[in-house]
């Protein structure tokens, strides 16, 4: 089959996937699936995988390359092991990014994320960019007859990041209060569209796009700002006193001591974008009753869930979209800002 | 009447506070009552306002000296104003912290430590290292029959901090779970004793001084480790993977960066102590799936349920008592660690 | 002043309020505020009020009649007590229904309607069909700019009647969910608006109008319906195995009975409006691991929620407006049922 | 293999299980499991199931007889199918009632006891009277070191019942709030000791037998009482208002009809016990905002906290112990109360 490769890491991103023909994955246990995909989302995370950001942790043997990267992948079953039941042969799916074992602690608890036995295909394992995918039962989500898998790959993993956060952010958010969205990018303009669907509370998007902040207002947002130094003092009047949520998307470049430094006493900010560090001196920890929480991808359920705001049209991913021979040209687009919202690769 | 008044700041606290003879306090509101003070509790933060820590904060005009610190407190109702209906001369009562107004959104909420008009006797206004205090109706929890202020008062401050972030804790920590509990003072001791009454977690009591060890496996601690480098190794091993909650009573010298460090997946570091900074990776937040928050004292229904579980004989003070005139005496011993548990001044 | 009266009970709602000239309501407290009346809604429960239906429980002694009706209320601050700090003279307010005492535990928890020494003007004291109303700080939510008493009256009682429950079933039905709603009058088209904003469940409508079935539509309810013996059926059909949360605004006449069956496993049945009488098998509630809960008016926090919903364009009231000498033609219209939404009677 | 098999329901209990010889159960599917059975409790819903009760539900096409009741079950794995990785022959276990599929929504969420093709070993297949049972993988638990079936087994589903009502009271009970348990038989005398485990609510047990009442004592109960007409009555003075929440274990007798009616307002009654039929007036459901609520069984994380709670030596079963062949001794004891707690067959 066609796949992309990764062949060697390069902190500059100037080496190349080689599409190259290679040999099909096959079914070895009764709960395996294949999928034959129909898309897959490019993300921030293939750009560091490739920069070797992730070596030490995804390939620490150093015997991953080459490999198929890509962990946003839909498409349709095309063969399943056994003990399959809830699938079959033809099946539009999205595929949650880990196979899990649904047996140890965190299966039983429904934290897919957690589960001990984890794969992950695109980081641990070989990906979606290329025509077949191996991944399991447990994985899939049925799409709705109609639903495409070119229109909702990147739900399975941007969305989904993005979705769980907003969730939890909505939660914590009554009629009359304020969330911030630092970055308004591919995960951020799915979270904007989530907190839309399931709360009221009054969204101010940040980002230093302005193609990006008009996304924001044609999503719903109640302001967009532009970021800055003076980020924090703008929230903090407009929200008059602090906001009561910050969804992090940036996590880096200041961006993520900004965050914590907009909040209303006993306000959370949620951190989903990685890069820089935190500091914040425990006093204020404490004037302040801050919550600072890591968000990390998301559940089957979220997966469904999500799903279901985007049957019924309430969210939606903004996406470019690009040939598997492309690729490369996807992640230098990527790499210079040159789309908003998602790239996609079709296969 | 007889008080102790902070005359000068001194970072060195050298300075001793002046026992002299003041006016009392008098009635000019509506809902105010005056309580007759039967002992008050000596708190770190009362050091801290000596040294000046708190200067710029509490006293930013330079007009609060001299005056009465002392905000752990309980007595007996004095005279009450003409709209109080719930106490009465003779009542036996402890005293929360804060004098709240009732009317803003946070006081409607329960959450009186963010009320917008909260004044902060013994911080922001004369205290109860004295005879007599003033403070108003809301801020008033009798006592059951039998039970004497000079055994509850530290419960008003070290008590509730203490029993907000367990009682938080608890709710994180069904059985099977494990928790860490950083310093066994004089608010790490009640928490011991309310994550017993409220949890069956396993207890890890870290604390480098053998008596307040000690002390922790007479609370029954499950286990007691001492504490310094290899903490967060020795705190994994025994959790066979990472704390679930950590309770922080330290917040300084470094114990603030091992608290995050022990947790397990989606783990929660509650920081209660201060001093220190946190520094933490966002890749770290987002791998763990870390929640970092603050504690601040507690509120109304929290200093009730406290109350309850002292009333049950499920929570006990462990303190050293003085005289008002010994009130440098206790300053002293507390500096240089000559007790565990509590200091309380008798009036 | 000018005011409607209620002077004798009756069973058949023949009687008429008489419309008549009586002296102004006086401060006695200093948290007292009287506010000169700009509308007051019309409820079902002032009907079963003039029917003896609450004798018992608001006239034990037979003392409170003749006394003017009317929980609804909206208007302007007239005059405030010497505590008063949070409104002034001439401040747009809605009225909260219950004068609280801001000191019980009750209070203390933010559950104003729990409120041990609460007093109710309206039903158990003088109550707003009347120019000028007795009320307490506590009470008043200011209006934001621009919005005016006429408008938002019924969402005082109707409103938060229905917010509270809609609030409580929104927690429950993440995406996916199926929601009934049945009754979308007074309370019920209230109670979609507000799911609507606070979640992306589905909603079934029911009611056997067609005019408020229209409205449903015309709020966006996802399907409606007529009711009738085989609404069970119909539900349980459409929902793919039974409901997640009902809604009942009937509570009675045999619709009490087919809330419950129409729930899905571990499904709520939330019940606002009543009459009736349920009767559930304990092994139904077993093997259906169902919820049976009841609703009651809304707390403080609850009413300025709904305010800022109301301010932000997402919940209206459709109400048909009367002058208080048509409040008898008022009072016989809801009865016969000539208007859908919500009856307000202007000062 | 030796097994008690029912071979005809019969209303009267008159009937005996047949101890013969039957063929071994065998592994047909990757994921299966044969346990050898240690021993199982006898539960009363086992005598529901021989008269009959369960006929239509279980059995509607009247192939199930002769059968091999026994849902309460702990053993030693005896082997594995090809699947399964986390246990290995010789492993104690104690087997969570239900065989689930681990894809469908319900088991992705955690909630075993919803599984859309769960079975039932025991109910609507072979269950543990006898020497060997049929499981799968996701149900079995592993025992800690030196804990023997024989202890355990009716923690599998009495222990697991009472776990999950327990647990769920527990939530809403803080310090200074009152829980009634009506009935301390098999599943109230392990609710008592969850609930003093996991909260320090005051607990009112009700039995009209002295034994229960006396077992209930030792577990720690704060007051006992032998239920009969006055016993809302009682249950309000005592509570001065009120429970908070009621554990109903009997569910019939009219027993259902009191619990409700000894809540305080915003109170909670669980229902375990069934058989009666709750009648409650809608009105009566808002003025006190009642909930209602069925509990079924327990999932699977819940059966794993309850056997953490065994270990630490917080919940013990009180059980008579039987052989196989005196297991219709052991029910005709069961039906005439002859012993409390709960029995034991060993194998």
């Amino acid at each position: 089959m066609k796949a992309a490769r990764l062949y060697e890491y390069d902190p500059h991103l100037k080496v190349q996937l080689r599409i190259e023909d290679v040999p099909e994955p096959r079914i070895t246990a009764p709960n395996e699936v294949i999928v034959r995909v129909g898309a897959a989302g490019l993300c921030r995370t293939d750009l560091h995988i490739i920069e070797g950001v992730w070596r030490s942790i995804l390939d620490p043997d150093g015997k991953l390359l080459p490999y198929i990267p890509g962990h946003e992948n839909a498409g349709w079953v095309e063969e399943v092991g056994s003990a399959v039941t809830s699938v079959k042969p033809g099946d539009a799916v999205i595929c949650h990014p880990l196979r899990t074992c649904g047996v140890c602690l965190a299966c039983r608890q429904g934290e897919d994320m957690y589960c001990e036995r984890g794969v992950f295909p695109g980081l641990n394992a070989d990906g979606g960019f290329a025509e077949y995918l191996l991944t399991n039962e447990r994985a899939l989500v049925k799409l709705p007859e109609g639903v495409v898998p070119a229109d909702v790959a990147p739900l399975a993993d941007a969305g989904l990041t993005a979705y769980r956060a907003a969730k939890r952010a909505a939660k914590l958010l009554p009629p009359g209060t304020f969330c911030v969205i630092i970055g308004v990018g591919g995960l951020g303009h799915i979270a904007l569209q989530v907190l839309r669907a399931l709360s009221s509370a009054r969204i101010i998007a940040v980002d230093i796009s302005e193609a990006a902040r008009q996304l924001a207002r044609d999503l719903g947002a109640d302001e967009v700002l532009a970021g800055g130094p003076d980020l924090v003092a703008e929230v903090r009047e407009r929200t008059k006193g602090g906001a009561h949520v910050v969804l992090d998307f940036v996590g880096e470049a200041g961006v993520e001591q900004q965050g914590w430094q907009m909040l209303r006493r006993g306000g959370t900010h949620i951190i989903i974008g990685y890069g820089g560090k935190l500091e914040v001196p425990t006093v204020q920890m404490i004037f302040g009753e801050m919550t600072l929480t890591g968000s990390l991808v998301g559940n089957y359920m979220e997966l469904v869930e999500l799903m279901d705001l985007n049957a019924r049209g309430l969210v939606k991913v903004y996406a470019q979209r690009y040939r598997l021979d492309q690729i490369n040209q996807a992640i230098d687009d990527f790499k210079n800002r040159r789309y908003i919202g998602r790239a996609v690769i079709l296969l």
